[in-house]
C-alpha cells in the first residue's frame, strides 16, 4: 500500500532538502546562528536552573518490547576499591561501565534514525546507515546543541494533569498553549511539548508508560513547526509522536516528515514535570536550553542531559 | 608506608567536610548559585558556542592499560533498516546501543571514585561505594552543571604548543595564566586548565596521550582552587595530574584532596584547542560553561559533552 | 487471521506438553538417557574431534536487521599488560570482556524463545518469560547436552554444494539422507542438518548468509523428528527454518512445532563442512556430539561450541 | 627485584618452548591425540554426565575487586515477546544479550593471559597482545578440548570437606590424592584439582569466596603436570593458584610456569562437587571430559561449560 497522496503534498510542504547545500547533516539545527543564541542568553533571568534528564538506570523506562530500545542502562563496575599500593593509607579507586541502547532514556533521536523509499534527510541514500552505523546524519554531527527554548505545555492548556494514551496534539494545541504562554516561537527556537505523560513513569508506572497507548504530537504539527523554522522539538513520552498511529496507511508521519523531510531532531523523555511547575508559577515559558547530546560516532541516537535555565 | 604529615597539613587546609551539612553529596558544586549562574550569562555576547568533548568511539583515547578504564566506547547497532510493515514505502528504523567505561572520553570523576583512610568525600565511609556503586556521591548526585568557565591556558602562558609529559603545573603556573587571561577566578567559577596535551590524541599519536608520562596538576594546585572557591575544574589529559607523580610516598595527591578532601569534581579528556584558539584571539577567557554530566544512577563518573559559550 | 486447522492437527500430533510431567522445563532433552550416552561413546572409533563452532567476533553473521539478533559479539580489554609489581620481570595480565547477543553465533534456542496463544512448552504462561528473562525453561535449564549426533546431508543427498535460499526441507529429504547416511536415527539422538549454506558465510558473503532468502526446515519435518524421538536438532542457517516462509498463514510454523509443542531444542549456525567431508569420506554418519550450551541463568539462547568425536 | 634463580631453574626444566615447533599457539594440548580421545572414551561406562560449569549471572563470584573480572554476567533482553504480525495467534519472540568479562565464571585462560620478560608462550612478543586482543595463543586457537579427566580430590585425600584460604598444595597432595584416586595420570589428560572450596560460592558465601585468601595450587605442582605430560589442569577456585603467594618475591609463580614456560591451560571456577561424590562413591576417578572454550577470536580467556561423563 503506498503512501497517501496527502502526506507526499504535506512532505513537500515541509522539505528542507537542499536547503542548507547538497552535503548538509545538521537540518534545522542551522537554524541556531549566533544571534540566536545570544538572544536566548537574555532569557537567563533569576539563575534558577531545571534537569531534563531522567536517570540512566534499570529502573528506566525500556520493557523489552521496543525493538531497538530493548533494555535499561546496565552499570558494572569495572574497579572496586583498587589500591595502586599495599599501603593502607593509599588511594583507592572505583570505576565503572555501562552498556546501554542510545536511545533508551532522555536522547535525541540523529536525523539517521529513520528512513523511507529510500532515502534519509537531505536524500542521503538509506544505505548511508549501515551495520557501521550513521556514515551520514549521525548524532556526532549535530555538535553543540544550546538555543532558546520554549515550553508549550499543552496539559495544562488543555486543563489535565496529563494528557490521554492516544490523544494526537493539533496545531490548535500547540498555539493554545503558546498562547497562554505569552511568548512567541521564532527561527532557531527549541519546543519542548508537554504532555505530562511522563508523571506514570515518575510515579513508577513504568509499563504503563512505556509499553502502551500514549499521548504525542500528531500529522499535522509538522508543519506548524516548519512555519516557525523551529529548530528542534522534544516531548516528554517514548515515542514522540501518538500511538496507536492516527491513520494506519501512514505508518510514523511524524518522525518522517520532521527527520527525513525536515531533519529537525526529535527529543524524547524529556522531564519537563519540574520546569512546567515554575512556567506556571512565574508565567515566563521562555528559557535558554543547553541540551548537547552525547557525541557518539556514527550514533543513530544520543543521550542528553538537558538543562534549562531561567 | 604512611602518607608525610605535609600531606595531611595540606588535606586539612582544603577539606571541606561538613560545610554543606553531615549528609552533603555535591561538595563545590553548592557554591554554584543563582546569582553565579545569572552572571555567568553576562559571558554570553557574541553567542559562539565551542564543543570540548572527544568524541565517543573505538579510536578513543583508552588503550587498554588503566585498570578501570580499560576500552573505548563501542557501538553496534540494534536495529538496522527495520520495516514495521511489508510496504516498501514504509519507514524503517534503525537503532543502537553502546557499552563503554563511564570514564573513557570527556568525563567528570563523581566524587565517590577514589577514597583514602575508609573515606570519600564528606566522610562518607568507602564501604557505601560497593558492587552495585556509589550509593553516595554517585555522580547522578551532581544534577545541573553550569556556571561561569574561566580557561587557565597554561601551555600559551609558558608559551609551548603543550606541556611536556611529566610536567607538574603548580600554583605560580595558574597565577601566570589568570594573569594572561585578564580575569579572575571566584566563588562558583569552573576553571578549565589547559595542557594543550590532547593535541596528541587529535593528531593521532593516541598511544603517546593515553599511555605514557602526562603533563598535570601538581599538588599544590589543590590549595589555590580551594581558596578561590572554585566549584570544578577540568583538563585536556586523561589523568588529570601529572604523572609520574611528583613523590612516591603520596600516590595521586590531587585526586585525593580535589575529590575526597575538598569535593570538588575533576574532568578530563576536554578538548580546549578551538576554544585556546579563540581566546587567544579576542582576549576573552572567560565564557558560560554548560557541563552537566549524563546522571548515571550510582555512577563512579559520567560522560559529559560541555560546551563552552561567548 | 486465526492460524489454519491442519496447522492445529499437526501441532496436536507432535505435543509433548505433560509427557515428562507438568514441571518439566528440558522436553525431548529427557530422552538422552545415560544408556543412549553409553551408547553414543560407542560411536568413538578414531578419536578424531570436530569442531562445529564458528568464531565468535565482529565478522559474525549478524547484519543488524534481525530483531533480537542484531549484532556480532564485540570483545574489549579489561586489562592489557597489567604488572602487579614495577619489578620489570615481573607477569603481566591480559584479561577481556564481551558483549553479545546470546544467538549471534552457534548457538541453542531455549525453549523459552517463542510463544504464541500465550503459552510456551508445556503450557507455561508466555508471562514466565518478561524483563528478567526466561523463569520457565530457560537455557540454564539444560544441564549438559550430549548424545549420540547424525548428520542427514541434505545438500549432499540432493547432489549440490549447498540448497538455495528458500528451499523447504522435507521429511523425502530427510529420508534420502538417512539412506544414504546407512544408519537409523533413534530416541535421544541429536540430528545435525546440513544444507551446506554456510559455505557463503565461511567464504565471507556475510550479508548473502545472514540476510537475505536461506534454505531451511520445511514444516512437516517436525513430524519426522517427533515419530523418532530426535532429542535435538541443529542446522548450518541463521534461521533453522526455511525464509520466505512456506506460507503467509503460519509464521515460523517449525519454531512453534519444534519449541513451543515439543519441547525440542533448535540449534543454528553450526559449521557442519568439515564435518560432512569427513562423513563423505569413510561413509559413517553417526558420532558422539557434545553439545552443551552455557549456562546463562533465564537466558532466551544459548552459545555452544560443539564437537563431534568419532 | 629479579626473579630468584630457583624460580629460573624452574622455569627451565618445565619449558616447552618450540617443543611443536615454532609456530606453535596450543601447547600442551598438542598431547591430546586421536589415541588419547580413542581411550578416553572407554572410560564411559554407565552414561551418567557432571555438569562442571557454575551459572552464568548476576549473582556470579565477580566482586569488583579483581582488576580484568570486575563484574559477573549482565544479561539483558532484545525483544520481549514481539510478534511478527498482529495476529493475536501469532509466534512472538524473545531474544537477549549478555554483557560479561571473559573469565567472570567457569572458563579456560588463554596462553596469552600473561606474560613476563617480554614474553608469552612459546617465546612470542607480550605485544602480540594488544588494545586488539591476542593474535597469537588466543583462546579462538584451541580448537575442541576433550580428552580422558582425572579427578584429583586433593580436600577428601586429606580429610577435609575444603582446604583452608592459604594452603598451598604441594607435589605429595597430588601423589596422595592420585593414589587415593587408584588411576594414573598420563599425557594428554586433563587433571581436575579439587579444594572444595567452591562449596563457600555454592553456598553463597561470594565474598569469601572470591576476595579473599583461597587454596591453590603451589608452585611446584607445575613440574608434577610437566613431568605426566598432563593436556590441561583445572580447579575450583576463582584464582587457581594459592593466595596469598607462596613468596614476595615471585608473583603468580604458577601461572607464569603453566601459561608462559609450559603452555598448559588453566581452568578457573570448575564446579566439582557433584563429581567428587560419585567418584567417592564409585571409587572411579577417571572420565571422559568435554571441555571446549567458547572460541572468542583473540579472547585472553573462554568461557567452558564441561560436562564430565563416566
Amino acid at each position: 500500500m503506498p503512501l497517501p497522496p496527502e502526506f507526499h503534498e504535506l512532505a513537500k510542504k515541509v522539505n528542507n532538502w537542499g536547503r542548507w547545500g547538497p552535503d548538509d547533516e545538521r537540518g534545522t539545527l542551522n537554524l541556531i546562528t549566533d544571534d540566536v543564541v545570544r538572544r536566548a542568553a537574555g532569557c537567563i533571568r533569576s539563575g534558577r536552573r531545571f534537569s531534563l534528564a531522567i536517570p540512566l538506570g534499570e529502573d528506566g523506562p525500556m520493557m523489552g518490547n521496543v525493538p531497538g530500545r530493548p533494555s535499561n542502562p546496565k552499570r558494572t563496575m569495572l574497579s572496586l576499591h583498587l589500591a595502586m599500593a599495599k599501603d593502607p593509607e593509599s588511594i583507592r579507586f572505583s570505576d565503572d561501565q555501562v552498556f546501554m541502547p542510545l536511545q533508551a532514556a532522555t536522547h535525541w533521536d540523529s536525523l539517521a534514525h529513520v528512513s523511507y523509499m529510500g532515502k534519509i534527510y537531505n536524500g542521503f541514500a538509506e544505505g548511508s546507515v549501515d551495520e557501521n552505523g550513521a556514515s551520514r546524519c549521525g548524532i556526532d554531527k549535530v555538535g553543540s546543541l544550546v538555543s532558546r527554548g520554549v515550553l508549550l505545555d499543552v496539559a495544562r492548556a488543555r486543563g489535565v494533569s496529563h494528557l490521554e494514551g492516544g490523544y494526537a496534539i493539533t496545531p490548535s494545541d500547540l498555539d493554545a498553549a503558546l498562547t497562554a504562554a505569552g511568548t512567541d516561537v521564532g527561527a532557531g527556537d527549541i519546543v519542548l511539548v508537554r504532555t505530562g505523560f511522563i508523571q506514570l513513569f515518575l510515579s513508577g508506572a513504568r509499563a504503563q508508560y512505556g509499553a502502551s497507548n500514549m499521548p504525542g504530537l500528531g500529522t499535522e504539527c509538522a508543519l506548524w513547526f516548519h512555519e516557525r523554522d523551529v529548530a528542534a522539538v522534544a516531548t516528554d513520552t517514548l515515542a514522540f509522536e501518538v500511538w496507536p498511529l492516527e491513520r494506519k496507511d501512514v505508518l510514523f508521519p511524524v518522525h518522517l516528515l520532521d527527520l527525513v523531510e525536515m531533519g529537525m531532531l526529535q527529543g524524547q523523555n524529556f522531564n519537563l514535570e519540574e520546569l512546567s511547575a515554575s512556567c506556571a508559577e512565574d508565567g515566563v515559558y521562555a528559557f535558554f536550553l543547553s541540551a548537547t547530546p552525547e557525541p557518539f560516532v556514527r550514533g543513530l541516537g544520543g543521550p542528553v542531559a538537558p538543562v534549562a535555565i531561567k
